[in-house]
């Protein structure tokens, strides 16, 4: 018991990446073990990550979508057939060569992501205008060889959803990427409080095989972005290397056009960078797996813990609700449930019975509001619904206040010295420039905005014509 | 289009195996791919897992079990820590050694089940009787190198949960093992309509590990049985491998004791071989992805679609209801319904909306009924509850129309040859006696009935007394 009272976390300013450590183990969102840059999802992050699953998976299934399951492993002649995806992929595999004793003929890829089953699935299965559109989704773990390895920001193995679509015409592949690109903001908006960037990926940072890939992006409380979901125009790449075909309206075969996007366990990540604080975790209220804990206090005098079991009965209608009335101390309590990032803390002791009211103490700002009892479940709703909005906007104005323009590579420099975050910058379309902005600030081209604002004419490397704004950004 | 119209499926009578084939294919369940032993879970097969998995899950949770989520690689070394397991699993386990360009250190099995993953968290998380129990369940893949594959029965890869928990004590660990296998015979016979026979596995039988299996047993239509979930008590085997161990409240070190459980996609071919007919799947109610297809008549008159799509938003409400408004031929959309199994189609024409009546079909019985508007909503509910309860009937009386009893060995060959079933007889308890009787027949023990009958008191097999009645079948 003792040690489970200093459960101490590094300051965010004194050391970033071990508060984020701190955070993850502590807040028992995950545990390591003997498996190398894998992780334990423990029931409190798991159940995180169903919440965002449930959400992402009811807008999948509502717009259109269908759920289906497709092998573990890959062929590696059938990764081959698509030559870019195959390039970007191969160096970080996992081979499977054995199975059981024998050797196997061919080596097995464990999937890195899907496209080539999809495509071969495809091929059986469409052959005519009729057939289309195809929207197909999996929920699944993958993995990639990652050398550095950070709990849900980069690991071996992670858990994600991707989608695979087939449609007739350019024009149809296209509504679909942006259309997905637009759930994901949605979830990450309005279930996580982040404020994202949407835009699309320079030809450098798109997807292997892809025609062009779109992205949302997200600034951590560091001010360092992260990349928190993409989705691909697939054109008819790999249409052409499966031939999956089909007949159109006059009888003439035509390619499939396709899409492909993801979003990963890897968002938890952005959660907690985002909204996270030197007490721990900050969960936004949508998100979270108990939104209100009771701390009875004075627990063991008559009537409080009947009175606080009732409240979390009649409390149950309108919000996830937890009770602790374990014999630990409320001190105790309060930190735990600060450190896991409950919304709010409710608590209750006999001097509020007899008054009729209880306690509500904000996670996000500390705050504690007394609260009546007959007003109890409304205030709750609004009180919930208020921390959600001021997360998002809190999230905002750090982005924000974290966002500069540069006109040229100087003050690009200066900027990214003096402050980490994001920097507006025009760009003239070429890849020498994004290289050499990379090579002298370690910044990459995160997106070019859909948004676009005229910040300048001229590109901030080369000083030729430019525009395009691009954002660029240290990043995860 | 022409080839959609015939697709004929091979009777049970003539070739039972290529009828399970054509029904898992040709009402879309699955697809094959290039991935050996692997199926393609296609959308109306994965939805019908995802109503199965949301029942277990919803128990699972009710039980007080909490969702976690391990590492997909188990390093060789780990699985080595407990003798009798990683006997059980070496011989079927498929081996990672190259990670990208490189050889690894130590090759990786992809997990075949995950408890040593479990006992290495356990060990970390477990200190005081307060911890304890720890309730925990996983939803993942898992891979086992088998050779002779069939889609849902037995593949490369599939889905499954499995629980691992632990306990201070025998008894806990034992009521704990009685009470999912409980949870599982429940959903099998609650929603898949399979009757199942609840008992105990014989030595040879058990898992490689545990101290006693528990397991649910089915009777498929052709008399073979499938083991349809089984249930773990591991006592300390484990514990003692991994130093699972716990400070009592006398302040002494205590071995955890644990259990786990599985149940799987296969259950998926249990359904289909237990209700399915010559004309195709038939789902239980509960578990249909959709329970109630529209198929509106003459469609081109009048006011007929507005109508029926009225319908469905109205009968939505009671039911998980799909229309087919397409231009395909009335006759090619019964058939493709009853062969995908749908429970009730509802067919509704002109002259219908006139009489404001609909027609009611049941899949299971093709008994035909017509049914009043006002009255549809009230009918259409008794009719799936009584679809549901019939199939579980007719399957139990199919099971027990199967089942004999043998008192010696020639006639335990004779019954078996004459009817594929289950056969019950008593069994001295020598695994010499079990051995014979699966050389000798080809059955194995299935279970060691919870309900025992005293069908003799003499070994079917050696003649020595006897006093448990074992289940034997032949069994995929």
């Amino acid at each position: 018991m003792a040690k489970e009272f200093v459960k101490e976390i590094t300051s965010m300013e004194d050391d970033f990446a071990q508060w984020y450590t701190d955070v993850v183990t502590k807040a028992e969102l995950i545990d390591y073990s003997s498996v190398r840059g894998s992780m334990i999802i423990r029931p409190y992050g798991y159940s995180l990550w169903e919440n965002i699953k449930n959400e992402l998976d009811f807008r999948i299934k509502e717009t259109g979508h269908e759920n289906v399951y497709m092998p573990l492993f890959i062929p590696e002649s059938l990764l081959q057939k698509e030559k870019d995806h195959i390039e970007g992929f191969a160096p970080e595999v996992a081979w499977v060569t054995h199975g059981g004793s024998e050797e196997l003929t061919e080596r097995l890829v464990v999937r890195p992501t899907s496209e080539v089953l999809f495509c071969e699935h495809y091929k059986n299965i469409i052959h005519s205008y009729r057939d289309l559109p195809k929207l197909y989704n999996q929920w699944a773990n993958v993995v990639r060889w990652e050398k550095t390895t950070r709990p849900f920001l980069r690991t071996l193995e992670f858990l994600w959803q991707e989608g695979h679509t087939c449609h007739a015409t350019d024009e149809e592949a296209l509504e679909e990427t942006v259309k997905m690109l637009k759930v994901y903001a949605d979830v990450c908006e309005n279930i996580l409080a982040i404020p994202v960037v949407q835009g699309q990926k320079t030809a450098k940072e798109k997807f292997a095989g892809a025609k062009l890939t779109y992205t949302i992006e997200s600034l951590m409380h560091d001010g360092k972005a992260l990349q928190t979901g993409t989705s691909h125009h697939l054109g008819d790449g790999f249409a052409k290397a499966f031939g999956i075909q089909y007949t159109d309206k006059d009888g003439q075969l035509q390619y499939v056009q396709q899409t492909s996007w993801g979003f990963t366990t890897r968002v938890v990540g952005a959660m907690i960078m985002v909204h996270g604080d030197d007490r721990g975790l900050v969960i936004p209220p949508k998100a979270a797996p108990i939104q209100v804990m009771i701390v009875p206090v004075a627990q063991h005098k008559a009537g409080v813990l009947d009175f606080a079991y009732d409240l979390k009965e009649k409390l149950s209608a309108v919000a996830r609700v937890g009770i602790d009335a374990s014999d630990k101390k409320p001190g105790w309590k309060f930190n735990e449930y600060e450190m896991k990032g409950i919304p709010v803390r409710l608590e209750v002791g006999p001097k509020d019975i007899e008054k009729g009211q209880v306690v509500l103490a904000r996670r996000d700002t500390g705050e504690k509001i007394f609260v009546a009892i007959n007003e109890l479940e409304a205030k709750l709703s609004d009180l919930l619904e208020d921390i959600q909005r001021s997360l998002y906007e809190k999230a905002k104005r750090h982005r924000e206040g974290k966002t500069n323009v540069a006109l040229d590579l100087e003050e690009f420099k200066v900027l990214l010295e003096k402050e980490t975050g994001f920097i507006k910058a025009m760009w003239c379309g070429d890849r020498t420039c994004e290289d050499k902005i990379k090579e002298e600030t370690t910044a990459t081209s995160r997106c070019i905005p859909f948004e676009q604002e005229k910040v300048g004419d001229k590109c901030v490397c080369c000083g030729k014509e430019a525009d395009e704004m691009v954002l660029w950004a240290k990043a995860y």
